[in-house]
């Protein structure tokens, strides 16, 4: 199976807590390593989770402290590490002023170049295999999030059907498994005669900060994984719709919304410790029971819907 | 007694380590609080040491990025738990301009000022009852080190003399021992008649990045503590040498030569576990004995030398 996995490395508010750091989200596909956000202390965090550090592209939701700050810091360490290939960052329009005061600090030789890349509502960054996708999310300056959506995986082979079409078991079969014709005795044997109808990759959506909104319920439809806004509880939801968060309940209530699997909720103000952190879930599990509140260095592999039991 | 405690935050090098953040230390004395540089994750480590947050000033060595990261996230910090006060932040030239970039980098409302004072080799910030002096050091860019040092306090009042001379325990003893005269049928009795010769307050000295070097060695002379740059084994000199760091041995050389009474060793290579940083310390005790190699989170309350067993 192809590894999809999320490390959350920050799920604090916008002041940190000891036990939670700045967002960060590191999302392992394969041999590729994405960041989403990078708060204050992500080059640490990533040591501790062990993700490695070979990042393919950073991905920010926008340009408040609590996702940046991480960035020259963690730059510093790969060039230091002796990095050469270039780096993406990827954010709302701002990005590259954000890039022209990080490069004018002039603190460190950069030993690679960085690139960055302003994306707005319904952007996408196409790859072999999966996209990444900027949707509009409501707060209080300029911001956007993610869809990573995996290509559809090619149907489940039908051994027995293939046997009984002549074939044997070897070259041929992952030659029709990964979507090629074949001939035995002249006669072809096309993929779709031996695999059942194709199957959903994966799909994980992150919100960064937002209010709950209909631009998120759009991009996170039918998800596998929702990381949302978990800022407050409801009790406090004034507050979330002053500093344009989210309660808890709303954020369970998009995901109930937008079909998704399962919700993460990240971002947990300071003011919560972690027996506050349970009450949430709990807060949030009566709209949308399968609800988790996210921990730092928690990791999750993404399974596909058709590989999971239940 | 007059407390002055000083709190490792960070004791890793250029690259941190999952247990060693960037450099910062915290000096606590009474109500003030001081910051000798302020790497990535500090505003997290003064939590996790309960420091408390009410900073005085902010000390800078030099430039590079593991000293001075950690400056917007904890302003941030400050701002949203509603700081009023201004912040002072001292370092060497170019202090300004870098602070305009750091700052531009995160997009914090701030509700105080930032002020910042560029210092040189031999300026003085007196305060009462303690100074802080600015000293150079040598490393590869514009870099100093920094001197707290208390003024000279009272002498030891002597009881039995002042009974003899006609004084009852109460307000005239207070008032003595606060360096005023006081009148005893008629007769002035001075401060100097029951007071021993004045004693040394304290004296706590750090060097930031450095080579072992002759204005480290003067501005540390008789210091209570010298916290030392000490990035590498001596095995290590080269390297030490060519990014301008110290060898713990080297380290220790300075100690000795300057008849500092505490060598704290920091900035310690992420190459090291803690098994190699006892190692490290044995090493440096071989030249000073009273050395210790700083870990994070680490606390010394530093005591008047007349105070100390031993």
């Amino acid at each position: 199976m192809t590894v999809l996995r999320i490390t959350f490395l920050g799920t604090g508010g916008s002041v940190p807590s000891p036990h939670r750091n700045p967002s960060a989200i590191a999302v392992r596909r394969e041999s590729e390593l994405f960041l989403f956000d990078c708060g204050e202390g992500t080059q640490q965090q990533m040591m501790r989770a062990k993700t490695g550090m070979k990042i393919t592209a950073i991905f920010i939701t926008h340009f408040h402290a609590d996702h940046v700050l991480g960035i020259p810091g963690l730059l510093q360490t790969l060039s230091l590490q002796g990095r050469t290939e270039p780096l993406e960052i990827y954010g709302p329009k701002g990005v590259r002023r954000f890039l022209y005061h990080l490069l004018s600090l002039g603190y460190a030789s950069k030993n690679f170049d960085v690139k960055a890349i302003e994306l707005q509502h319904g952007d996408v960054i196409r790859r072999q295999n999966y996209e990444i996708r900027a949707f509009k999310t409501e707060h209080n300056i300029r911001s956007i999030g993610y869809v990573l959506e995996e290509a559809m995986r090619p149907g489940k082979f039908n051994r027995e059907r293939a046997i009984e079409l002549g074939l044997k078991p070897g070259p041929l079969f992952s030659k029709l498994q990964h979507g090629e014709s074949v001939f035995v005795n002249g006669r072809e044997i096309r993929p779709e005669d031996v695999l059942g109808p194709p199957r959903p990759g994966r799909k994980i959506v992150y919100t960064g900060d937002t209010r709950p909104c209909e631009s998120v319920i759009q991009a996170a439809e039918n998800a596998d994984i929702l990381i949302h806004d978990g800022s407050l509880a409801e009790a406090e939801k004034e507050l979330a719709i002053e500093y344009m968060h989210s309660t808890v309940t709303e954020a369970a209530e998009v995901a109930a919304k937008a079909n998704v699997r399962k919700l993460i909720l990240t971002h947990i103000s300071a003011r919560y410790d972690e027996e506050d952190a349970k009450k949430l879930e709990e807060e949030a599990r009566k709209i949308f029971p399968n609800t988790i509140v996210a921990s730092d260095l928690m990791t999750i592999d993404v399974k596909y819907r058709d590989k999971e039991q239940g």
